[in-house]
């Protein structure tokens, strides 16, 4: 394709469209709500972004929802090169840390300035943890496979061996972004180890 | 789970939550862009999402992008009802819309109000295509599949015998939406005609 100078935004936006298209190969390790088989990282940020419109009244007020749409629509990108990990396992997290940044460094650098910026701005606020938006974004993240391997008799954690106590550090993140969302997701907790599908 | 008056509101959330979730195991017509296998609904739905972002320069000045992210994540949600129609099929394509309406008055109001009716009004503003949001989310719905089989060498174009002035109506919509994309889209039509992986 014969390239103007005045297209050359265009044509690097493309690219990144093509780039992260990826993120529909990248395979977590829970399974659709129905147990049919495992989510990838595409269909589950469309899941977490809608579920931010969905659960809004849930954020502290004055929370920006379109602003957390957005993180939860690139949250994953950097999975396209660090590909997923397994929350429950300590040192891979610890090791995914660089593995991530240096994927940030070259996904959100695919597309033209300010806008690369802008977007890997949006990864970083999530990761950091520190706003309001980023809480209840990264709430909801947390939420999703609680929910999932709720409906799933165990899921994930049955066959991983997860102990509640694991499940409930992560329900103290989501209680830090919604303290509404943080009290459901301990009562489910609550319920899968009474009906024997999660240890103590 | 004892339902406090006050979590009804939630529990109804949850509810749709976990209906929405369906949306993943509905498949279209079009590959993956690297042609491994079909994509679903719910991944195409966060991709074109976040195009609305990446794109969005490509917008009438003053559109409200935030309002397009959030009608192409609903955008499809009617076709864990109704299926996903073959846009090239108009016999379909007519019969496709009293089973879309159907689906809306049931999933939407999974939902609490005004939140149903908020949701449901984003899936009727996207289909009536009048709003500048509208119509720039509808093209990039177009854009997506016509890129994928682009780089497919044909795709679904040349596995339906699909003829270029077919696609080239498809391109009109997304003229409308947005004229830089619309002649990137006519481009990719000529090039795709031109290698032989679309008909005249």
């Amino acid at each position: 394709m014969r390239i103007a100078p005045e297209q050359d935004r265009l044509h690097a936006q493309i690219a990144f469209a093509v780039e992260i298209d990826k993120l529909k190969r990248v395979i977590r390790r829970n399974n659709l709500m129905d147990d049919s088989r495992r989510e990838n990282d595409a269909e589950h940020s469309w899941h977490v972004a809608l579920l931010a419109m969905a659960l809004a009244e849930h954020a502290p007020p004055g929370t920006d929802i379109p602003r957390v749409v957005a993180m939860l629509l690139v949250h994953d990108l950097v999975e396209i090169d660090a590909g997923d990990t397994f929350i429950y396992d300590p040192l891979a997290v610890a090791a995914q840390a660089d593995a991530e940044r240096a994927a940030a460094d070259r996904i959100f650098a695919l597309l033209p300035e300010p806008q690369g910026s802008q977007l890997r701005g949006l990864w970083e606020e999530f990761e950091d943890r520190v706003t309001p938006e980023a809480r209840f974004a990264k709430a909801l993240d947390r939420l999703a496979p609680i929910l999932a391997n709720h409906l799933n008799d165990g899921g994930t954690w049955r066959l991983h061996s997860v102990k509640a106590h694991q499940v409930l550090e992560k329900v103290e993140i989501i209680e830090q972004g919604s303290p509404s969302l943080g009290a459901y997701a301990r009562e489910l907790v609550r319920l899968s180890v009474m009906r024997g599908h999660l240890a103590e």
